[in-house]
């Protein structure tokens, strides 16, 4: 499995690519025919190969055979689920990150911030020095609980456990709800970091292309009925990277489908507070019977306070609970106290006010500049940081990408989030950080090279 | 295999007993007989069933097969090795907790906090809001492998990844090193969240008993033989839970051993700061080759600073990144902020001293207090927070255990750390919990009944 597995990193086995024979590879690597069968066996339950009817194993076309350990110099490196989170967490601040998934520092709270740190250095001893509750701070869970229950959902605060992030929050659930082999199902396209964290567990994953009112139910529906996926993960408001929002009537198609084929869902609701009005959520009609709903304050408040969320059916707590301790023990509390010190206080609502008009406006301003460059956005979105954009006829996102890395600048091309490939003519941009004029010139010329 | 898990998890299935006939299990869950043998075979594979030629299948006796689904009332919960974790989380101020692994807050350095937060209120915008680069804070690197070069391990800066804990350090090495169905080494007894953390990366686990030099090497060798283990994963100085520490001539024939069997080793060394005298580091006799070094400041500084770091081989440090981005993305920089300010401000350094002082009076203190009521050290560590005593002929650790947590005492009770169950005799006591007068009046009582 590692000789196979290397080779596909590696590139010496291309997507499509025909493996060596079952006889051909025992010979080489001296190991019996029925050790390399077993090993062609588990790769194909991994979704990495698949056998051909007569004709051998092929390496899987649908899931890129991308190994964690492929990675690049800068320029060089594939596009794929890690590009934009590598180059974009690496870039120091001469580079312009229209690409990224984060507003920019002078967008953030820093007076609130501030403030919640000296507050935090007042705090008495435990709160200074000790673990924490494993569900984490109550008076942060009881003041999550009401602001869900603002946008109907209903959970108790011990129904909510706190995380290190959304992401760990994602990676705990998968943990619990997941075996390794199984299938999940994911938005095409879709947040990259899906099909990253995916990959950590070892499952197989099936898109669905998502519309302008959500995943497109005739082909989840059949997804379903082929796949017998475990788990859907999706976000229902402001979905990433398109904008687009869940309509009520896929929210309540898509659920009577869940419950039909068993399927559990992953709300991450991450971009909640950006929302203008709020859109249907999963979790609110579903009363969290098979919805788990998460959150973080990454986007809105600070990246570098680590704070999550997660809301879930009381008996699955207990599980993430016990995972939690055996995963990351602690609980980040400082993080805890900080958020729930700004959430209170009322700054947190003013800014977020502040922030939804700003980014209103940059995103009119990008749209129209893009517009102009024939740079067309999918739809207009309702709210949120983020332009879903095709380029014009005949030019590829990724080649685009790589040309403005080379003038220090981070582009998200289109397939890095989408498990077809089929977004190559697309590029996701933070309407944030895409106000350098800078950038609508470098792509002028990346476009006409 | 969820069927036959759930039974093991709710005692319906218990350690040793025969599963139901293949033909019998395929009757009632009107599933086919294949299918029943290929979850069997599966949970063969996950250790958590063992088959007996010409006799079926039975729960293994070697690995409890605990689910991590499996909690209750506190009274009544099993001694697992959850047990110890989540009582004392979970117990409030009115609790004893001389079975906790940490520090009491009025031991922690409340005033350096204090100032490490006040000075992160006034650093600028970006760290008060970004992610952070994916390596972590590189001022606080460079001055972890300043650090590490004085207890003679080589590692460049660019060899350390910054984690949120200790124990996230190790989760993500195993998710790096290890495939489902691998085999792990630990020592017997070993810090039991080792084994919950095992079990959610569903491999098997050997256990090769410690010696007061280090774990017995003969039977460490037939374990390499009979098991061909992946992973080891120890504590070379001041083992948790008997405060034994590796001898050079134990460190050295181990790694010999290591090399003899491809194995790697986790080195988890989040004691040593509380060292009176630097033991022999396997990450310093290997040169960082096949050990990885792990640490936190959660035991020294305070549990609430969520900062662990990853000393390994460069070209291992790019995967932990990749892995690092797809399960937590973020970074915690906060908390490195805050730990390079007062690891820099030299307060630090004499907090350690006072702390080394205070803690081996309380160990004398505890050691004849124990001895009094014949509760006996196994030996005296030389450095440390844990003292692993043995109790009276006749006791029964986890009895005792669960009458004092009805006093509001939480104690760890040795089969919490031991695989075997050998050590049903033994206690850990944490030294700076334990000098309460109430704890022995209680054990003194306890131990009468």
């Amino acid at each position: 499995m590692q000789v196979i597995r290397q080779r596909i990193a590696g590139r010496s086995l291309a997507s499509g690519e025909k493996l060596p024979s079952i006889r051909h590879l025992a010979d080489r690597l001296r190991v019996s025919k029925s050790t390399v069968v077993e090993a062609y066996d588990r790769l194909v339950a991994e979704g990495i190969i698949q056998p051909r009817r007569g004709s051998g194993f092929y390496v899987t076309t649908q899931l890129p055979p991308l190994s964690l350990a492929e990675i690049g110099p800068k320029l060089d490196r594939a596009v794929d689920p890690f590009w934009v989170s590598r180059q974009s967490l690496e870039a120091d601040e001469s580079f312009l990150k229209p690409g990224c998934g984060w507003l920019p520092p002078d967008w953030m709270p820093e007076e609130s911030l501030r403030r919640g740190l000296r507050t935090l250095a007042r705090s008495n001893s435990a709160i200074l020095t000790d673990y924490g509750s494993p569900l984490g701070l109550p008076a942060l869970r009881s003041l999550l609980a009401r602001r869900m229950d603002a946008v109907g959902i209903d959970a108790s605060p011990d129904q909510i456990l706190l995380t290190e992030s959304g992401t760990q929050a994602i990676d705990l659930l998968c943990r619990f709800l997941l075996e390794p082999s199984d299938c999940v199902l994911l938005d095409d396209p879709c947040y990259f970091n899906f099909h990253a964290l995916l990959r950590a567990h070892r499952v197989k994953v099936v898109s669905v292309p998502y519309t302008r009112n959500g995943p497109d139910l005739d082909l989840f529906e059949q997804a379903l009925k082929n796949h017998t996926p475990r788990l859907y993960i999706t976000n229902s408001a402001l979905h990433n990277p398109t904008g687009a929002s869940l309509s009520l009537p896929v929210a309540h198609r898509l659920l009577k489908l869940a419950e039909q084929h068993d399927l559990r869902i992953i709300e991450d609701d991450i971009f909640a507070d950006f929302e203008q009005a709020p859109s249907p959520r999963l979790a609110a009609l579903d009363g969290l019977e098979r919805v788990v709903h998460i959150g973080s304050f990454s986007k809105t408040l600070s990246a570098a306070v680590r704070c999550g969320f997660i809301a879930a059916r009381p008996e699955w707590i207990e599980n993430l609970i016990d995972l939690k301790i055996a995963t990351t023990f602690g609980n980040g509390h400082f993080s805890a106290e900080l958020v729930l010190n700004i959430l209170q206080n009322g700054s947190y609502r003013k800014h977020m006010e502040e922030l939804r008009k700003r980014l209103s406006q940059a995103m009119k301003q990008t749209s129209d500049r893009l517009g102009n460059l024939g740079i067309i956005p999918w739809i207009e979105p309702g709210a949120g940081l983020f332009l879903w954009c095709s380029l014009p006829e005949g030019q590829d996102a990724a080649d685009i990408a790589r040309k403005t890395l080379a003038q220090n600048i981070i582009l998200a091309p289109g397939n890095v989030f989408s498990q077809s490939g089929n977004a190559n003519r697309f590029l996701r941009f933070n309407v944030a950080q895409s106000l350098s004029p800078r950038l609508f010139e470098v792509l002028v010329t990346a476009l006409a090279r």
